[in-house]
């Protein structure tokens, strides 16, 4: 009998170090795969289709969406954004564990899908509103306009930390990455997430009668 | 807001080594409480009353029980065990985790308490069931017999390891403590179980506000 492969959504308020951890979290487990998004936006450049988003006409992404084949999807900014779900049923098939990158509605649609039992989220807060307004300014030339339209977004974001499994406060990122393992490792120790456990029971019990 | 404590549940078959991990736990967080059972039976050599067990004549047992202060009870062998509410109670109260060392059937009368909600539940299996035997025989010098119906008893015990919520191995003691930690630390970075969050957040607010 097959694992069958966890859905680890992680989302926080863009400035808050999810995107580092995520790539130290997929460095320490090669084994983990991460959840590329399909987008109808335009490629910006040096970006390539299937690897940082699978674009699409607007056409192409609302026939997936009618025909069920997008595990959560939303609109920001004009432009469509979703999860393909046939990547995802055959890394969970494969046993491999599938993390997700994505925001409160993503995350949402996901818990409330058909494959919420397999879900384990976590949300990752920054330390204070001051370091987040700095990463957001230091990580981009943007105006002061965009910049305060990034932190209404993440103010946003952060009120919705509540419908977490896991919280992490990211004050240190070395300390967030530690806690973001520790969950993954109990995750995958729960009783219903070993599969082989119910082999190994019965082969003790094998063992016990032919004693 | 106080943080509530857990109650940690550590159940296996007496031989798998629940003991040692047990008091490696609490070594390395001292913070943890040991539940101390109730029982009817008498003292052993050594044995300290409120130690090792609280030692109750059965009147005294049983007026707890009929007055709802036994969070679980059973008999086993002609006496009867049970663990005091009360002490649990202040603990949690206090924010501190509890430690049970207790089997299958404790284990379900405490998942089916009021006190569910709060329960994190751990079973510890055995590589194999010539290692449980040896462990046995190298504990006591029991008689075949004795060893024989102690036996019995663990593979009624290990029929019960679906019922918990995690399931550990114990190949190597030093890794099932070290997972044992692990599923501790992420049971405690659950949202519902850092009440600071709600503090943290609102704090978050107050400065997006006063910028």
């Amino acid at each position: 009998m097959h694992r069958r492969g966890l859905l680890v959504i992680l989302s926080s308020p863009s400035g808050a170090g999810k995107s580092t951890l995520a790539r130290r979290l997929m460095t320490w487990d090669p084994t983990l795969r991460f959840s590329v998004s399909a987008t109808t936006r335009q490629p910006r450049q040096g970006e390539r289709d299937g690897v940082e988003y699978f674009f699409k006409t607007r056409d192409a992404f609302e026939e997936m969406v009618a025909a069920g084949e997008m595990l959560e999807h939303a609109e920001v900014f004009g432009n469509l954004y979703g999860t393909p779900k046939g990547p995802v049923e055959a890394a969970m098939a494969d046993g491999r564990d599938t993390l997700f990158d994505i925001d409160w509605q993503g995350g949402q649609q996901i818990r409330r899908s058909s494959l919420a039992s397999d879900v384990v989220s976590i949300f990752i807060l920054p330390p204070s509103i001051a370091d987040l307004e700095q990463r957001l300014r230091t990580r981009a030339q943007d105006s002061d306009e965009v910049i305060a339209g990034r932190m209404e977004k993440s103010m946003t974001e952060i009120s919705h930390w509540g419908e977490y499994d896991y919280v992490i406060i990211n004050r240190d990122v070395d300390a967030a990455e530690a806690e973001l393992k520790t969950i993954l490792m109990a995750e995958r120790a729960r009783a219903n997430r070993q599969p082989g456990l119910n082999a190994f029971v019965r082969a003790l019990n094998t063992e016990f009668d032919a004693r």
